[in-house]
């Protein structure tokens, strides 16, 4: 298997690594778009790749769903599928299950669920989801979990996560020549969490993946949760915080530990007009940018800044053009990647301190929206 | 003012011509994308230069409406607006006024109309389109007319082509920097077209336009308007057949002389999923196409074809991605484009005639659905 994980440097609690696979390699710490149904939404496969992520995420569940896993293999792949050449990971389907489907029953076994498109049964287990993942082609997969929502009492979230567990175990065992990442859960509970972290944590995976985050609970809970979590997993592994979050976050996570990130964040709200910038987030319906010619981030050197005018872009919003979407997804998937640029070279030169203090004050400084 | 045509060869009544504008020079017979509201809709401005268009079209109507031409103007002109740096023809705002607004008033002096948008009154003349038109820094101007919907007796359209021909004059009068194309009305009435092209083509104008086709008349009757008013336009001025049309409508154009042409067709298809090809239309959503591996239109060298399969876009567009509306954009246009391109050297070789029955029986083999 062409995978591997090595350190190169720290600062503090922060980590400077290197992952390889056989689609390249990936600096970390790392944010991988994500490209839900095989579409970084808004963004042509060319468009994404002159971005310069080395890895994005595709969603099992969608993709199982439409086209379907089948079809995805006869075509060759994902990669081929929408001829992308760098790295993929793929969530295990878990998560959208609990979310976003409908009529669901959960056994030992596995899930059975209800598509949310046009309502069709399927089930998901431990097995199928490494089988769906295998047949993607996708260079890391991830252990089938149970996410449960918050707000559940404790003895819910133990079961819960002594079942993720078990199927943890269930997904090695059938794993293909993809790397393979286990997920802790564990709510917000402490000592679930240290033992959530500690089962998985002596299972044979890649790497390792916390989960369960940003699915309702306080910012505080998260966090805690997070800082509490990630000096416990392996040194020697990526660590992975799943689905967060919003550039604060991104380098809460840095400063704790944490390799690889992915988020909707930057591709929704690009799509509603949200924008990312040095200095704050932006609504770029504001009135106040009608005539503003000025390139919508200063400091930005991504295809939308480089080429368009805060006033086009507000004129393309308020139109409902398509392409509002497209320039909006490129900026905001720049900034991420451009933040995760500066992380890493932050780390490198021993002043990750320093640069997140200067970041989150420019970041507040801005007329925020 | 920098604007010329000069007629480089003819084969047949089939004109190879150039014309030379500021940005640039536009080689005849010329498709123009349509970008309305000044964006190609699918496309960033780089994705659409990277086709190579020499010269695009905006509307008036939309752009006065939204931001407003005075926006632009403040902004440097729909050029700079939309970092376009090649040639742009905008209409006179006639047509969308009689196709799109509701409440309108014709007098003699202009229209009142109301916004498709908020319900706002406004008030287009000659003189206010050509001060429009001159606000937005398009290269060609389009005289403002009375375009008069299909299905009028035939006094009202004689009443209308008279005003038309009024209307040309005071547009004529109030002239800016860019160039002004006059445009022919008179229904599909022969004695009414050939009055207005006598009119019209007397007056100072640096190309002309046969403007109320395609406005709901039977094909049959618009080709033979097309073939009537042609040949009678003056020889050495560009003739433009405005929002006209399928692959076949463009070469039964250039075989009657004309040298350019604009339609919404390529763009709305392509966000339809109806795809031009040399073998003829497909509609992308053809369950046909779910594990079809080839390129689109395998005779397509565009950023589509070249890089993703049928089954590709059919599944962006199965899934509602923006991307689908993307990537069969730039087939659609390229599709026409490159039509152009085949045209431009057929005439050059004098085999234009065997080239369109090349062409329309290829096209006409697929499955057309």
């Amino acid at each position: 298997m062409a995978f591997s994980f090595g350190l190169l440097h720290t600062d503090g609690d922060a980590r400077r690594g290197e992952i390889k696979t056989a689609h390249g390699t990936i600096q970390t710490p790392v944010f991988m778009p994500v490209g839900t149904a095989a579409s970084v939404k808004g963004l042509t496969t060319a468009q994404l790749a002159q971005l310069g992520p080395e890895i994005i995420l595709n969603n099992t569940y969608h993709l199982m769903l439409r086209p379907g896993a089948e079809t995805i293999e006869k075509l060759g792949g994902v990669h081929r599928f929408m001829n992308w050449d760098r790295a993929v990971l793929s969530d295990s389907g878990g998560f959208q299950v609990f979310s976003l489907s409908s009529i669901r029953k959960v056994r030992e076994e596995g899930v059975e669920f209800r598509s949310h498109i046009d309502g069709s049964a399927h089930f998901l287990s431990p097995e199928s989801s490494i089988e769906i993942q295998r047949q993607l082609g996708v260079d890391i997969a991830m252990a089938f979990d149970e996410c449960p929502s918050h707000g559940l009492p404790k003895d819910e979230v133990e079961k819960s996560m002594e079942m993720t567990n078990r199927w943890a175990k269930r997904s090695l065992a059938v794993r293909g020549e993809h790397a393979l990442f286990g997920i802790v859960q564990g709510g917000i509970f402490p000592d679930l969490r240290k033992r959530s972290v500690e089962e998985i944590g002596s299972m044979d995976f890649d790497g390792m993946a916390i989960g369960g985050l940003s699915v309702g609970e306080p910012k505080e809970a998260m966090l805690e949760t997070m800082q509490l979590t990630a000096p416990l997993m392996p040194v020697d592994k990526p660590r992975y915080l799943m689905g967060v979050g919003t550039p604060a976050d991104l380098l809460d996570g840095v400063a704790a530990g944490i390799d690889m990130f992915d988020c909707v964040m930057p591709t929704r709200n690009a799509r509603n007009g949200t924008l990312f910038t040095s200095e704050g987030k932006v609504s770029i319906k504001n009135a106040r940018f009608t005539t503003d010619d000025r390139p919508l981030d200063p400091n930005c050197s991504c295809p939308t800044c480089t080429s368009v005018s805060r006033a086009y872009l507000r004129h393309l919003f308020m139109n409902g053009e398509i392409a509002a979407s497209v320039y909006n997804t490129i900026h905001n998937v720049s900034f991420y990647l451009d933040l995760m640029r500066a992380i890493r070279q932050a780390i490198a030169s021993n002043s990750f301190k320093g640069f997140r203090e200067d970041f989150l004050s420019r970041f507040a400084s801005g007329k925020n929206e």
